[in-house]
């Protein structure tokens, strides 16, 4: 590690929880330099949700490079990018009924968020965008302002405009409705909250805290986004691509986002790309109005049509629910196994996880599961969510042997499990 | 063409200047799906710098990824980041006497730039940022504060703030000192320019129209910095990695800039990586205060590495300087064997164009250039300037033959040259 | 008015509810230049609290003219402001055990506010301020910030910023605890909303629609604040100076704002003068660091000197007690009897009216309340209540004479009341 | 003075340099409470053009004040208003041949700046102002942003916004024309800077220093402003109302600003009063888009009224500007017979002073200025300016007597006059 303590940035990160040098992936495990093996349940924050390296697109992309297929191609046409846009309209769009224009804005998350805000106000002429307590969205001062963590807002070193922060499903306890709120904020002609461009959320809510919207939640979100005539944007950068059981988390809740944000997974490779899929009548962009050097990255178009062919398989969705389901009894009983977990399971398919009451006890879990191979994150304003984000097609083996790792681990720092 | 015009967003833009699917691409050779060959003097506007495809590269990332190495790691240690960041250390960092800590802040030109802003507020407490008149730094809201373009500026829908421009080097003629300029706002108490922490430049502006800043010049903003004690960030994104002769763009000028922002062809291959360079006391960062997902593209790190190898042979940079003059050499005869261009010379090594007053003259000459099979950019606030952006290491030939294409371009649009 | 309509801008309001050129003033009566006399059920909005003309304070005033007493003093002491401030702390601050420095910060309410917003962002270091639902506390750019009214908000033609609204007291219904959010929104470390410089209220809201804070919830505030280190500013530029009961509107609630703004009736006599009170702790004030040309308005602290001694008899607040209850009373009787208003009454002390449900009928009632010779104003985001603001030392005669008005101006417009 | 330390704000600043309480003023003289008598050079600032308490406006004021006439009409039409709209129809706009509509913005300096920023903004869809170096419009958060002066700037807290300061006349040295800037910046479609709603400027900027633009500068800016479709502010708060030789400062120029802000001696007695005047094509303001408690401050609006009556003698404006080569003529005696001064004479009318290059030497000769009983002021950023401000209607005697004492006052600093 003697290098990356003398020439990295003191801003990395999770190489402080995970302290050891990655060398090699396969499917859901990894490798360190010592030859360590660990079981992933953490997916590259998501970006990941096929497992590393997948043999099919691997193979697709080795041989895309040996041809000399082009690299990096800007915003002109290229073969791969037709044939991830076919695909990603044959196998995704055109199942679903949707209609939607695709921009390539650049190939990570906040680029994306960043052009769905810019169009929104570009559309309506209006500047407040509404995002949601615990939202988060990116890292660059558009997508900073609608993020509502406090250490990462701060970061900012100027104060954030053009935002206003509304509670999200389940912000206040249950006797208050969080949606009663907003809709008194836009009525009130004196209530401070002009009508806004654009409403943002995440129906999971990642790294607040693995906060689940309830499908009655996001629909009504929908109702009143049109009754006001407000754009309703779906950053779906990582509840998308298969993370909560459908390709986009937003389907069991049946709501037609006006734009929707997807990066990640999306390459299926774990290689940089993003997409904004915008409604047809929404894309009044001029040519070159929001551009970027890396919104032709033709490898990851080539693994990501690979990916994609996933979605043509019926079966496909039925093996994340399958798994999902197991995520959840195991962690269901966890929590009924160690009350001194003061737990609760939060979250829908595979991102889901236990909120612990207990302060520091969802970092120690982590921390001792990492020690005994098995690399799982904390999430939410304190790090009190310990949350398990296993590949979407996982074997069921290897999901075993990271639930027997919690377990243990959950074990050894509760001490006395009430029955085992 | 067909599937990006029903499936892309009307934002995308080289695709309407180069209009047919790019297929292969070898070296300074692209081709299309039809079998057309191009040469390229476009450079994927200072992303391929080394060509297309490497053959170096090529086989290094083909041997990483069949032997599954890691792909994606966030900020996680891994292997090809440490050897990315040992030979970044030692081919140069160390033979330049540089000290920069490193820092990995998203793949893209406009992370590295938002994280050098966010950077220099934390460490000055001040907001305010000050930037040049047609200097370009991205897109996301937090860079494009600090870019001059009226379009792209206006796309942002709302106001821009935190950031004053002041006039580049020759924005005014030569009767005006742009630095006298700024020094009397920074003395000024009365002058509504509060002292800003930092000061953002290109030493030559690429998306501005190819204007270089003088050594001079750009020393003496070094001075004005260190005397109101004002941090130096130079965005090397387009002018960096060898673009203008050497690997940092401001290495003629002798000036040490305290935060470094590099990318495009940083990678090598055209894949999406950058760095935010800090001059180490300035590393204020806690950990994850900036962060993003594909801060760990490790395929780039294999790449990278790969072609920072080049810079350890003393010959390389001749060789671009060999080119940097036979540009020049070529551009200045046009310049003068067509007078109806009136044209001027305009830009630093390989990062040079010819900009005309005569209005629409240099989109015309691009536009001829590619029906020949050559792919060349225009360039500043109207379009005025056509650029030749050639891979650094270009064969002779292709370079002779690219002028070919150009010069046979200007004639057949000016008609009648005084000489030939 | 034709004067007024060819020379005076477009923007006048109240001389379109109110269309006649008044001449004179006395008391609770103003008389137009036809002759006509009228009550004066305004006061100003507030700024003549103690009627017009107040016999004491204009012998005084005239008495000063005549002796040549200066008149304008920027913020250089004279004799008139050292009566002022001496009359001040002996008959308001020292009976109440208050220990507040005085700030002159300009002669209208927006000044001190304004100030008082200043102040607290340099004394926290922070940039944020927290207002209120239907808050209002003036028309320049900082007040605005912080004013909730939307019309008045688009009126500044630029996205205001630094501010966050959240709900006041009974903004939602009575199931909504509004301070229960404002707590969760500041304890969240996720929830957007960053720890203000200040919270800015009113103890009851004027322009907002006459809504009158609970003492608990006033007490709640004032505990949260210290609890978060927050400022407390009350602005009682429209509730203060005897209008709900007491000199300060918030003594009943027993709290103690960090800064306090005044305004309106401080001179006594309608002329403009404002003061902002500052906490002695927090007077970190560079000399000059605020300042304005009308600070020094003489003849307004003459006769605000001759004001405050009204406060020094001790049956001054019984007798506005006396009368608020028969403005209270005869509201209620009004409610009861006139169903068809579908009103309610809202408010606290002289600041109190009636909301009716039925659209523009408040409005209906004020107008004709106005062509009988009674001056009223409506006031709610939708001019939905009609408010009674006479003088606090109105004779009861002339209440009793305004009563009898609006009944009759009430009766006219439901036509057929249940009893009389 | 001890009441002024004991309750005041620290904010306090003339009474620092002027320390005595005064008492009684008329004409030129102020007296203090020892009975010291005073010259007055400094006119409140630019608020007491006509001196002290005119007989005539003290005389029309008593009997107003006596009649019971209106005191406080916020908005509501009155007779002494519709007076002064009348008079100042007939005695200014009308002989003028200006056609202006008035509009009332509450009664301060900087609540006219407000009202015209937000007008700007509104009839032009645009958010930027553009104003000038070391000009100085006002306190309040939107006026502060059009405000040169660091120290003020800073007072507010938050970064200022929508705003971009220009070179003001002579901000640069001779070889530079500032406006050659602001058109380059204005061309520029890569400049940063958009075109703006408004520029704002005063013809002679007071508080920056006496700097005085010449006819031709503002001819060129009115130019440039209608070429782009900009508004024209001037801001005539200080320099307007006679002070430098006409009513309005900019008369010589023969420009025709789009608005016009004008307050401190509009009242003529040293009473709050503002008024903004707007091309009648540009009075698009909705009913109370704007407001403000203290807009119809009648007893202003009495002596304003008389004030104007000066504006109809013929030999007024003449004996205006023969006192003002009365003091240019002594003040360029002094340049020239006390080099020690380092000084060279600023300005134009009667707002006139001495730029001293010996640090603290201006505030030197005012500080005995005012020990030898006459008041002056020093402005410009480092307070390198003593200024001469005295009445307009001065009698002849008292100036010179007022040069006496300045004299000696630069005799007894600088010790050893060349001649005398």
């Amino acid at each position: 590690m003697e290098v990356f303590d003398k020439l990295e940035s003191e801003v990395r990160s999770y190489c402080r929880n995970f302290p050891t040098v990655f060398t090699k992936s396969k499917g859901s495990k990894m490798w360190d330099e010592s030859g360590k093996e660990y079981i992933d349940f953490f997916s590259g924050a998501g970006a990941l949700n096929y497992g590393h390296n997948d043999p099919k697109m691997k193979q697709k992309l080795i041989e895309y490079i040996t041809d000399d297929g082009i690299t990096h191609s800007l915003d002109m046409a290229s073969t791969a990018k037709g044939q991830f846009l076919t695909k990603f309209y044959e196998a995704i769009l055109n199942p679903r009924n949707m209609d939607y224009k695709v921009m390539f804005p650049g190939p990570t998350g906040t680029n994306t968020v960043e052009s769905a805000l810019k169009l929104a106000r570009k559309v309506t002429g209006r500047t407040d965008v509404i995002s949601f307590t615990n939202g988060f969205h990116g890292m660059t001062i558009g997508s900073l302002s609608v993020t509502g963590n406090s250490f990462k807002r701060k970061g900012a070193g100027i104060p954030l405009h053009n935002s206003v922060t509304m509670p999200y499903d389940n912000f206040m306890d249950d006797n208050y409705d969080s949606l009663d709120y907003l809709e008194h904020f836009l009525e009130g002609s004196g209530s401070g909250v002009a009508i806004p461009a654009a409403v943002i959320l995440e129906t999971v809510q990642g790294e607040g805290g693995i906060n689940a919207a309830s499908s009655e939640w996001l629909q009504r979100v929908e109702k009143i986004c049109k009754q006001w005539d407000i754009l309703l944007i779906v950053d779906d950068v990582q509840a998308g691509i298969g993370r909560t059981g459908t390709f986009f988390s937003f389907e069991p809740a049946g709501i037609n986002p006006d734009i929707v944000c997807l990066s990640k997974s999306l390459s299926g490779y774990g290689l940089p790309l993003a997409v904004t899929l915008i409604r047809p009548d929404l894309d009044i962009w001029e040519p070159g109005e929001h551009n970027g050097t890396f919104r032709g990255n033709n490898h990851a178009f080539v693994t990501a049509t690979a990916a994609l062919e996933y979605w043509e398989d019926a079966n496909f969705e039925a093996g994340i629910k399958k798994k999902s389901k197991m995520v959840a009894d195991f962690l269901e009983s966890m929590v009924e196994n160690y009350p001194e977990l003061e737990g609760h399971v939060k979250g829908r398919g595979l991102m889901i996880g236990i909120s612990s009451s207990v302060e520091g006890l969802a970092e120690k879990v982590a921390a001792e599961a990492f020690s005994r191979g098995l690399i799982m994150e904390t999430a939410g304003p304190d790090d009190e969510v310990f949350k398990l984000f296993p590949a979407i097609n996982i074997d069921e083996d290897e999901l075993k042997a990271g639930f027997e790792i919690i377990e243990e681990s959950i074990k050894s720092m509760v001490k006395e499990p009430i029955s085992n």
